[in-house]
């Protein structure tokens, strides 16, 4: 059996979950022994173990070796890859999409579903690989890292699979000529692929943030060079290596999928953004070099997701305990390093009615902050919610963000049980007026909240609003016991291109971003100009070449 | 009944048609009496002239008068548009752009349908717009300027109504928690426009270049500016004014359709261009301005059709008179100033085989001759394939471009009946070598062509490929007895992004893209960027604005 029937009914589940949007998954986001093997936590762990302190062997041409990654837990991977030679891996990679291009829909998109298919089975090598790279949580690295980045995957895989079958392949077409003879043209249509995609992985989320643009861009026939965060190697070169091996079962060349990693103070990035060979560019980063990207790259076809400022509303609840649970845990969930993470807080100076009366503006503060306390109270579970901080550029933003308002509640080291040297951060919550802009206007990355004053939810809704138009904003929040200002909210941010939540409290929160159903990123505000998944985001990446042949007479 | 309810089932046809891409038209290509009515082509004629020497109210806000059109067959139009200050339309359009954004998808595509429908009962009128500012001749005009641009605004409107359906508008999402009571959220999503939509025209094609990206845009809640050609204004002036007279019985702001019209000697397109209130940019014209277009507007989004070389490889043929009469008449109609006419053919230099044995390159050139000067030989046919020449600096460039290789056929005047200043020319036909690609690798737009001697079918199909890829080509054309070598021929045109047409003879040409059916433009090779119409010319003119609200418990 193809790969492309063996997993042809999930693709059709998943096909049917984008249309439908409503809940779907395809990988268990259970790290349960019954579901991916009862040796499959501990075989994880001593294969990641194994790759530690060794070059990481991809089979691709390369040189030198390259690779400095240190887990934010403490500890140097040691782990190194081949370099390569810009022009060399372009050049391998034009040579490689040759073949690729040629092969059919199925076969390309049934290779795609198995290599998928490989990584799911390697969840816990994988939960191991982004928790030692991103300084996620164990639990969180598994799940994000592993089945919702597979889910990610496969949503791209389902979209672009639907829009080259959008495109008939042929068909008889004739044009009635009165009493004459019809014209009659046999029409047949063939996909052509971009060229060379090039993915540009982020440090913080390498595989769930990539896989999108990885699966979309190899469905569609082109071949992808995948250039990793220096500090998040590991994750796309597991996942490179897995899908090189099932490349070439399947008959074609590896290079199809080739790992282009750098240490950062040797960057490659630029020299391959503006290489002329490369078609399609992916980047996930910040807003800077994201700029930088759009401005440079050699090519017009450029997704970015870049960065935003997150906003709560809070205007009135019927249940003010859970909202400022549900609060703290999406503030400290990856200590705020989610792209989907609220930093800014609205409330207004004359407070707010609750289920527990009224609250003052300082009450809701402190509120948020003996939520958060509570939430990580036990030092067990504030490791496993919190995590370690990636980049120690946040360590020190959180260290310098004390000064811009009155501190409502401290950040504070966390430590990890079996980690010493783990660069950990609890949210620091900070008070400040609506004026000091300057403050909560710029995007603060990592545990740092403000809790803003404003005159009314009127007041505060245009802020937030004007703030993602502004500066960008992926995800906001609403809290409201009245229609009218949920309607309102909804308006603004829908102008906005923000994705609201409304009332969130218990096990979901506004961080949360589900593959098959919520659109993450709008692409409609400077947080970035691609969303994940669409038809927009797909059917770009290939481009539709007629035959049209006349019938003999 | 709504105009939504009114078209439904055309819609529904042409959405149909979109994705089968059998033959399907839904406006009547022939000027009959019996079809727009008995009185309808004298009514049209009137209605023109009605326009001519005065000023055209659109009801728009506008301060002096602009325009100093020139029919190509010889008389000045005298018809003047109110100018505006490009902020002010601008801001026009940005504030009408709000109710409009607001409306439901089948309000804007009801409004859209009507729109189109009222053109269409205009055709005669603007088959005389047409004629007057690009020099078609009166048929030609009327198809192309009519119900052919009629059907490609349909066509944008059915791949926009589809792409936004795509999304669904309200969803149960449910997310199962083991034993405990599952996460239910409302999740509703609303299509968010991108804001205002420049559309540029062209000076040759105003209406079906024009149409899909006006109609692209309004379907999916931007307003639009459409930025006619200074030479060419009045065919979208007409269209304007119908879409917003629509608008208005609608209840919508009228100024969600403007007209920004302006003077060759003070032009306004780069400031629209440039200008941060524009959101989406479509562009048809030159691949000089086309590329300024590209680099300098103040947003990502810009769609284009610039132009390019067009192909006809020829390898041998079981129909040398057909092939030659059909090439023939593809070099003359609308004195090759279509974007899809061809303009290099390559011949072999041992020559080729056919039904009437062998013939030799010069045969091959000289049958292509003859049969121009057959089709050409009686006047009033000839001025009714060839039209007049839109612009000046085309009639120029066929007067210099006798030296650039051996002159087959030469071109002359050709006069037109009640048309003594029309400027007209009829092709020139050059012999060359590969090797003078000075000569034949440039784009030479209007009736010049030149047959290339060649070393091998296969030396021609690389030649013109490599041409497609460097300076774009929208259209190429091989004719061949033998399959392997229209394969290799597909492959290689597939692979530049051209539309490839296999021995067409009798009354279908390689300059002909139906609407429904042909990809028009691939956007793979620098023709162009964008594809009259596929999805991805639709997905990003808008986006989706989520909105999820959880349950109350």
């Amino acid at each position: 059996m193809s790969f492309f029937e063996a997993h042809r009914a999930l693709l059709d589940e998943a096909v049917n979950a984008c249309r439908t949007r409503a809940y779907w998954s395809a990988f268990p986001e259970i790290a349960s022994g019954r579901i991916y093997g009862e040796t499959a936590k501990a075989d994880g762990e001593a294969a990641f173990k194994a790759m530690l302190g060794k070059p990481f062997d991809l089979g691709q041409p390369g040189g030198a070796q390259v690779g400095k990654e240190v887990s934010p837990y403490g500890m140097p991977l040691g782990t190194t890859y081949a370099a390569a030679d810009v022009d060399a891996i372009v050049n391998a990679s034009l040579k490689a999409g040759e073949g690729w291009a040629q092969a059919s829909i199925e076969d390309r998109v049934g290779v795609c579903l198995e290599i998928v298919d490989r990584i799911n089975k390697q969840s816990f090598l994988m939960a191991n690989a982004v928790m030692h790279t991103t300084g996620q949580a164990f639990m969180m690295a598994f799940q994000a890292g592993g089945p919702h980045a597979q889910d990610r995957a496969l949503e791209a895989i389902a979209y672009a699979y639907e829009e080259m079958n959008r495109v008939p392949r042929s068909v008889n077409w004739t044009k009635p000529q009165g009493k004459g003879d019809p014209i009659v043209l046999d029409k047949t249509w063939r996909i052509v692929p971009r060229g060379i995609s090039l993915v540009i992985g982020c440090a913080t989320f390498p595989t769930w943030n990539g896989y999108p643009a990885i699966f979309a861009s190899l469905a569609t026939g082109n071949s992808v060079i995948v250039k990793p965060h220096p500090g998040a190697i590991l994750p796309l070169a597991i996942t490179v290596k897995i899908g090189r091996d099932v490349l070439k079962e399947a008959g074609f060349d590896p290079n199809v999928l080739m790992l282009a990693p750098d240490n950062a103070d040797a960057p490659i990035t630029q020299d391959l953004v503006t290489h002329p060979g490369v078609a399609i560019v992916d980047f996930t980063g910040s807003p800077a070099f994201g700029q930088w990207v759009r401005e440079n790259a050699g090519t017009d076809l450029v997704f970015t997701e870049e960065a935003g400022i997150n906003s709560i509303v809070i205007d009135s609840t019927h249940d003010f305990r859970g909202m400022c649970s549900n609060i703290a845990f999406s503030l400290s969930l990856y200590s705020g390093q989610m792209c989907t993470a609220p930093q800014n807080i609205f409330v207004p100076s004359g407070g707010i009615e609750t289920n527990d009366g009224h609250k003052s503006f300082d009450d809701v503060a402190g509120g948020v902050a003996t939520a958060i306390d509570k939430l990580l109270g036990d030092p067990d579970r504030a490791a496993a919610i919190l995590g370690a901080v990636q980049n120690e550029a946040t360590a020190k933003r959180v260290d310098e963000a004390r000064k811009l308002g009155r501190v409502v509640r401290d950040s504070a080291p966390a430590p990890v049980a079996g980690f010493d040297q783990a660069r950990t951060a609890s949210p620091l919550l900070l008070a400040v007026d609506a004026k000091d802009d300057r403050a909560w206007g710029e995007e603060r990355f990592g545990p740092i909240a403000f809790v803003i004053r404003t005159e009314s939810t009127e007041d505060s809704i245009i802020l937030a609003a004007q703030s993602a138009k502004r500066k960008g904003a992926i995800t906001a929040s609403v809290y409201s016991t009245n229609d009218r200002v949920i309607d309102k909210a909804a308006d603004a941010f829908a102008r906005a291109g923000v994705a609201l939540s409304v009332n969130l409290t218990g096990g979901i929160y506004v961080n949360q971003s589900a593959a098959f159903s919520d659109y993450h990123v709008s692409g409609a505000n400077p947080a970035g100009n691609a969303c994940l998944t669409d038809s927009a985001f797909v059917a770009n990446r290939f481009r539709v070449a007629p035959l049209r042949r006349q019938k003999a007479a």
